[in-house]
């Protein structure tokens, strides 16, 4: 895990244009060759028009563990999705978050519950954490989920 | 004019948010009650979804000097007009800008130059540096503007 020592400004700098243009998410991939059927993934994302690209690639420098592409639609992202790379995202902006101050914490729960030994009943709590997110973003989409039933182990 | 004392990392967080989702820029609105035809109005506005609208209105309120309104399309902007309040404001935000910073000198520049004393030639002059914003925030509109015959004064 790469520990950045970026000053408390550019930390906060960080922390307004995420809250800006940024998004922090966690999505319940379905595939079978999950255990639960289900892949967890958590993202956190910088976007920005491809028009300022140049600072824009310059400014996501200060956080050399994303990656960046330009969607067919003429906006960039620069998307961290390494679980040690979002803890340290988490870390270097959470004193500085003032919009999206209760993603960061339902991000932290998830990363903490994904880290631990997993059985049904504590899988199907994670996925009602991941559900709680598209109440905070505001997406309109329900979704109901059926694990795979699990033979004994 | 009001100077605001705030620390160094709320001026940086303001940074970051106007980088990512706010504009600069003056337009130079016809309007024939003006001596050579046309209003300079500069802003610098803030923009945020309108679902958001409860923690945006509280980080506004860090700069109190503009107004708040919602579009009929779910957009909240926080605009800022006056130019003593325009002024401070770029004091604010100036040393951590990073993608606008071109567009924070340009607006500094035609603040300055819209204090003096205006003759045809520099109120030209002052639309020329009006019309540098459109290449600098991507607008395509091009225009070509004629100012009023002036009679001798």
């Amino acid at each position: 895990m790469s520990i950045l020592r970026l000053s408390d400004t550019d930390r906060a700098y960080l922390a307004g244009f995420l809250d800006a243009d940024g998004s922090i998410y966690v999505r319940a991939k379905p595939n079978p060759t999950y255990r639960f059927g289900y892949q967890i993934a958590p993202a956190i994302v910088f976007f920005q028009s491809a028009k300022a690209r140049e600072s824009f690639e310059k400014m996501c420098k200060l956080m050399p563990f994303g990656s960046l592409r330009e969607r067919k639609d003429g906006v960039c992202e620069y998307i961290i999705q390494r679980l040690s790379d979002l803890e340290e995202m988490i870390r270097l902006v959470e004193p500085f978050v003032r919009l999206k101050k209760r993603q960061l914490i339902l991000l932290k729960k998830i990363l903490d519950a994904k880290k631990r030994e997993q059985n049904q009943i504590t899988f199907t709590k994670l996925l009602e954490l991941v559900d709680q997110f598209r109440e905070l973003n505001y997406s309109k989409k329900r979704i109901r989920r059926i694990l795979p039933v699990e033979t004994e182990r």
